[in-house]
């Protein structure tokens, strides 16, 4: 094979079936994926939960991940929040003409790494090559289905008065490193990716509390717009307190340089959970057993006054209104 | 709202909010989409399929389609060709900045009828945005979910000597629509794309019979890489006849004109199936009543000679050796 992604690749010909045999079956390889008919069968049966995402994260290879590790971390993240059990993803890539065939194995190891810490499997796949200059390098999209227990009913329009609101470590971190790589900027402390697989840190709070409410990951839009959303859906008012909410000495060192707000920035492996006031501790208790929830914190409360609002008690004293992000802050961050 | 695609859209904040809720929701709407969570729920048990492609074709408008009909057709197809029943279909878009918000209406509005006419819903999305020059318009990935009933085993590699080979339409339309249209070429009879859902024809072709063996939708590589996926998945010999395979006069004026070979051009309303011997007759019968499979024809047949290939009996009279397709004949056909 040639070093480079060749449009001919993309023909669905030889050199597709070449492309894929050589390249994505060898790390990914299942009984499922293997048979490489049109579409993959499975048995289930249940409640599923169905998710996408297109990632097309600049640049692809960053502090803490690549566009590999986030495709499958946030598509795992996206079933987690439903409280499903991750466990059939589908892989479709678009690759630009000229694209480095060594890169994409990097990525495509990454891959097989993410896929096999979040135990899921990778089943049905496809690749698309656009000619240079009609992409930038790589998009990859992941579809994925998980199974929903009985017992569970987890939804953002689902929060009630007197909630606690769980955020399960600090934020902002995947957005600085984005933005540091993308930019050439140095920070005395490095700042690296959070990206994540969440579903067991999900599972092991389920096994303490059915009492669930809501749960999400804030990636785009940050901590900021997720609330917002939370306070919309289930049209309640949100109160957190600004010193409650963990951010790492580098990510506000970079934020305060940049002129962000750390709760705009986004995540990728970090999560916000509503939860019934009493089952709360527990739940924190839980979260901190798991190193992805390690500096989980309960940052606020579900109130039933001003529905759709989020109010946040400043550091220096007063309240002010958080608004969902408006305008951008990071093209491309995921 | 703006007329074209802001950055800002991409934002995961308050513009891509006002997106997804003025131009997809209103057409796309269903209880499970409106949602608006994390992933998409659903209740279900038994067989399932699951598959998953990315449409980059240029133009994104052609004769007979657009990129949103193809995205839904093609999704659709490939979860037929399984035998399953497609339901559920994800749908994520990667927009270029300043894209035209005219045009991606057009285009919801297509994929609302295919999915219509499909009898799909579309209940979970995603959409990005990538700065101008990072992406060419409009990419779009469809990845979905299918129940397959019990008595169905369909594979690529279930074909056995005997078997019949039955096309069920014309070759060439779809390759030759976009070509034409790409290249600004006009010939006397227009060709238009025959893009369109299989999943009715599928459903009609297995109330009559269950030994149906492969089935697939020759679109990338044509009828000819298809046969060969075949005959390399299953182990058997293939023989087709040239002058029964169906060619409409303007696409067999095209090719002759541009040097192409019919067989390797692609389609997105066409399926081959490869059908046990006693049951063919009656397979192709019912064929004939759907209008998606009017001209269908048996073209050939499986034998236990010479594993692997695909011969081809010309019109002329000599047999010759039918590979994959090798090189890239389209760039961005689907």
């Amino acid at each position: 094979m040639n070093d480079i992604i060749l449009l001919a690749y993309g023909s669905g010909g030889k050199l597709s079936h070449e492309l894929v045999e050589k390249e994505f079956l060898p790390s990914l390889t299942n009984p499922m994926l293997n048979k490489l008919d049109d579409s993959a069968i499975f048995e289930a049966s249940g409640r599923f939960a169905f998710t996408t995402d297109s990632y097309v994260v600049n640049p692809i290879f960053f502090p803490g991940g690549d566009i590999g590790k986030l495709a499958i971390c946030g598509t795992v993240n996206d079933l987690s929040m439903s409280g499903a059990k991750p466990l059939y993803l589908s892989l479709s890539a678009i690759i630009e003409e000229g694209f480095s065939l060594k890169e994409l194995e990097r990525i495509v190891q990454s891959i097989e790494a993410a896929a096999e810490e979040a135990e899921v499997s990778i089943i049905t796949g496809d690749t698309k090559v656009v000619n240079q200059g009609q992409a930038d390098k790589l998009f990859i999209n992941t579809s994925g289905i998980g199974m929903i227990p009985a017992e569970i009913d987890i939804s953002g329009a689902n929060a009630k008065g007197g909630d606690k609101i769980i955020l399960s470590g600090t934020i902002g971190d995947h957005g600085i490193a984005i933005m540091s790589q993308r930019e050439g900027l140095r920070f005395s402390v490095p700042v690296e990716s959070d990206c994540a697989p969440l579903n067991k840190l999900v599972a092991q709070m389920l096994e303490v509390s059915f009492n669930i409410h809501c749960l999400r990951d804030p990636t785009r839009g940050g901590l900021a717009t997720t609330l917002n959303e939370f306070a919309k859906q289930s049209n309640v008012g949100i109160v957190i307190q600004e010193d409650k909410i963990p951010v790492k000495e580098g990510v506000k060192a970079a934020c305060e340089l940049l002129g962000f707000d750390p709760i705009y920035v986004a995540n990728e492996g970090k999560l916000v959970a509503v939860v019934e006031p009493d089952d709360a501790d527990k739940v924190l208790a839980q979260m901190k057993q798991n190193s992805y929830g390690r500096d989980a914190a309960i940052i606020g409360e579900v109130i039933s006054e001003h529905p759709g609002r989020v109010i946040m008690k400043t550091k220096l004293g007063p309240s002010r209104i958080v608004d969902m992000l408006s305008g951008e802050l990071l093209p491309r961050i995921c």
